[in-house]
C-alpha cells in the first residue's frame, strides 16, 4: 500500500471532492513511449482527446511541447481549437481524428488543424476547399475492418485509382488506422488488421503510417506495429487494457481523487443498502457515505450488489473500504466495519483513486476506459489542483 | 413519430452536438406536481441537483421562482452556493440534502443554505456553530431503512431523548426521508418505509414532513405520501421510473440532443463492428458514424452487441436507426441500411434524444437516470441553447 495523503480542510473548500493531477508523471509516461519509438526511428505523437482524460490539455500540452512533442492528436475539431489556443506554434501539428464533418472546412483552415479524413466524400470536400482557399495538409484514415472510422476496400480502390486527382490540392501527411481488439496478450486480431493494412498499402502511393497503439500496450510487445508514427493516449494517463498489463513497470500514476465522507452509521445483518435494496448486509456493519457518485463519473456499474458483486473499493489510511450497494447520483456507500474509531476521527475523507486504488483496477471493473473519461469531465463538485500547485499550497 | 427538427449548419458551429433545453416545459411539468400538491395542501418544492440534470439552474431556477417556488433542494453545498448566486432572495429557501460535511459550517452560514443534517454528529456541530454565530435553520433527515442518508433508530432514539438540547440554537424546518424502491406499480417497500417513518414520528416532536417523491411518480398514485412538502426532481425533466410509467400523460419533454454524422459506409454480412468485434453484421449493411460517445454521456451500456442486445436507437427524418456495436469514447455507429440516399443528402445529423427518441426509453435501457446525469454534464463538444434562444436564432 502507498501513503495515504493527509489533506487539510481548506484544500476541499466548499467542495466534497478534490482531484490532484500529476503533469510531470504524464511527461514521464510519454518518455517511456518515446524510448520505444526511438528504437525503430518512429515519431512519437500523443493523443490528448477527452481533455487528456481529465488531466487537462491546458497543463499537459505545454509540458509535452517543452519536451519536444510535435504531433498532437485529438478527436473533434472543437478540441483542436482549444488545443490550438494553448499551442499557437507552427511546429505543433494538430490532427483531428473525427475527420472533416459537414460544414467544418473553414474552422479547420482558420485554426490550422489537420483533418484525418475518413471517406472519399470528406477528401473531395477538403481538396475542393483547399483548391479555393490554399493548400493544406490531410491524413487519410484507412479502416482495417474495425468498421468504424476510415476507408474500407471499396473506398481504398477509388482512392487508389484517383489518387492524384483526389489529393491534387492537399499535402498527405500520412495514413492512419486503428486496432479494435487489444486485450491481454492475444493479438490475433491485430495481426489480421496488419494484413489488411498491407493490402491497402500495396495499392496506394507510399506515405508514412500511424497504426494506433490502442490501449497503448501493443507497441511494447511488438515493434511490427510501430511504423512511422505512434500515438499513445491512455498510456500517458497510466492506464492499460487491464490491471495485469501495465504499459511499463515504470509507468506512473497521474492523478488522485479524494472525496469527503459525511456520516458513519451502524446497520444490522440482513438489512439492505440503498436503491433497490440490492445489497444485503452480511454481518452487523458500519458503513460510511462518500460524496461521489455516478454524476461525478464514479460509474454506476461499479455498484456492489448481491446479484453482481464487482469488488470495487476505496481506501482510508491503511484500510480497504469495499463498496456496499448501488452507487447513487452523488453518494457511494462503503464498508468501514473494520476501521478503528481513531482512524475516522483523524480522516474525514477517503481515497477514491490514487496510490492505493489503482485506476487500472477500476477500469477493469468499470468497463474499458469509460470511467476515466467520466471522472475526467468538468464537475462543479471538484476542487482541482496540479500536484505542483497542491504541493506549493499544502506541502505534502 | 414527432417532427424531425431542421437544423442549419451554423447552429452546430464548430461542435458536433447541439442541445436544446425547453425551460417552459420544465415549468409546465412543475405545475403538474403543484396541482397534485394543492389537493392535499402540500408545499411543492423542487429538486435541482446535478444542474437540473443538465437543464441548468441558471435558467430553470429563475423560471421556477417566477411561478412562486420557494423550496429548492440541491445535493451538495457547492451546488447551493451556485443556486444562491442565481436566487439571492430571502424567500428562496435552499436545502442541501448531502448534509453538513466536515468543515462546511461557515459556507452554509455565509450563503444562507439550510443543511439537511444526516446524523446526530452533524446536528451537534450545526447547533454549536449556531450557538456561536447566530440561530439558523435545519432539516432533519430520517433514514427509513434505505440505509443511506439520515438517522436510523439508534440515532432517532438519541434525538428523541435530547431533542431540546440538540436543537437549542437551530430552527427545525421539517423532517425528511427518502424512498429506495420505486419501480412500476409495486409500492410494497414504500409502505414499509412509511411505517418506519411513523414509528419515528411517534417519538419526536411534531414538524412538517417531506417524504421523497423518488422518481416523482408515487405521489401521483397515492396521496398518503404527500405529507407537508413534496420535492419532484427527475419528474421536472420529464423522466419516470420506466417508459411505461410517465409522471403524467401531460408531462412534456424538456430537451433534445442532435449529433452530426461524419461518414456512411457499406459493411458486408458477417463483418464485425467496432471495439472488441462485439457486434456481427446480419446482412449487407450501411452504417453511419454519429459523433457522440460515452465521454459525452451516451453511456457505454447502451451498446448493441451480439451477447447483449439492448435495442437503443437514434432517429433521422422518419427512420429509426438501431445501434450497431459498442459505443466508443466519441462515436456511436448506427444502422442506416433502410434510409434512402436522398434523406442522407438532406440531413447531416441525427436525433439522439427528442420527440422521436424518448429519454425515458433510453433511461430504461441505460440504467435508472445515470444517462440523464451523464448527458447533462458540461461538455466541450456541445453547443447549447434554450428553446427560446434557438427559436429566436433559427426560427423552427
Amino acid at each position: 500500500m502507498g501513503t495515504f495523503r493527509i489533506i487539510p480542510d481548506e484544500a476541499f473548500g466548499a467542495k466534497p471532492i478534490i482531484r490532484i493531477r500529476d503533469i510531470d508523471a504524464v511527461v514521464h509516461n510519454y518518455k517511456l513511449f518515446k524510448q520505444k519509438a526511438d528504437l525503430t526511428s518512429t515519431i512519437c505523437g500523443v493523443v490528448l482527446k477527452a481533455d487528456v482524460h481529465g488531466l487537462q490539455m491546458k497543463d499537459v500540452a505545454p509540458a509535452l511541447y517543452n519536451v519536444g512533442v510535435k504531433y498532437y492528436f485529438i478527436e473533434e475539431l472543437c478540441e483542436g481549437i482549444e488545443l490550438r489556443k494553448i499551442l499557437p506554434y507552427e511546429d505543433a501539428k494538430i490532427f483531428a481524428m473525427a475527420g472533416l464533418l459537414h460544414g467544418e472546412e473553414q474552422y479547420f483552415k482558420s485554426f490550422n488543424i489537420i483533418p484525418c479524413i475518413n471517406s472519399i466524400e470528406q477528401l473531395k470536400r477538403w481538396n475542393k476547399f483547399c483548391d479555393e482557399n490554399g493548400k493544406a495538409s490531410v491524413v487519410i484514415h484507412l479502416d482495417t475492418h474495425m468498421n468504424r472510422l476510415g476507408l474500407l476496400e471499396d473506398q481504398v480502390e477509388i482512392l487508389s485509382k484517383n489518387f492524384m486527382e483526389l489529393t491534387s490540392k492537399v499535402n498527405v501527411e500520412f495514413y492512419m488506422s486503428h486496432f479494435y481488439d487489444i486485450k491481454g496478450t492475444d493479438h490475433t486480431q491485430c495481426f489480421k488488421q496488419y494484413d489488411v493494412l498491407n493490402q491497402y498499402l500495396n495499392v496506394l502511393p507510399s506515405f508514412p503510417v500511424s497504426f494506433a497503439c490502442t490501449d497503448s500496450v501493443i507497441l511494447l510487445d511488438n515493434e511490427t506495429f510501430n511504423f512511422g508514427i505512434i500515438r499513445p493516449g491512455i498510456g500517458l494517463v497510466g492506464g492499460a487494457p487491464d490491471a495485469k498489463s501495465p504499459i511499463s513497470v515504470d509507468a506512473k500514476h497521474t492523478f488522485e481523487i479524494y472525496a469527503k465522507i459525511s456520516q458513519i452509521k451502524n446497520v444490522k445483518k440482513g438489512e439492505t443498502i440503498g436503491y433497490g435494496g440490492a445489497y444485503t448486509v452480511k454481518r452487523d456493519s458500519k458503513l460510511a457515505l462518500v460524496h461521489i457518485g455516478y454524476k461525478d463519473g464514479y460509474l454506476r456499474l461499479l455498484s456492489e450488489t448481491d446479484e453482481n458483486p464487482k469488488g470495487a473499493y476505496m481506501y482510508m489510511d491503511g484500510y480497504k473500504l469495499p463498496l456496499m450497494g448501488k452507487v447513487s447520483l452523488g453518494i457511494t456507500t462503503v464498508d468501514v466495519t473494520d476501521v478503528p474509531e481513531s482512524t475516522f476521527q483523524k480522516n474525514k475523507y477517503v481515497e477514491v483513486v490514487g496510490p492505493n486504488v489503482d485506476i487500472k483496477f477500476l477500469a477493469d471493473i468499470g468497463g474499458c476506459y469509460e470511467i476515466l473519461a467520466a471522472l475526467g469531465r468538468p464537475n462543479v463538485k471538484v476542487t482541482d489542483y496540479t500536484l505542483r500547485e497542491y504541493f506549493n499550497l499544502y506541502g505534502n
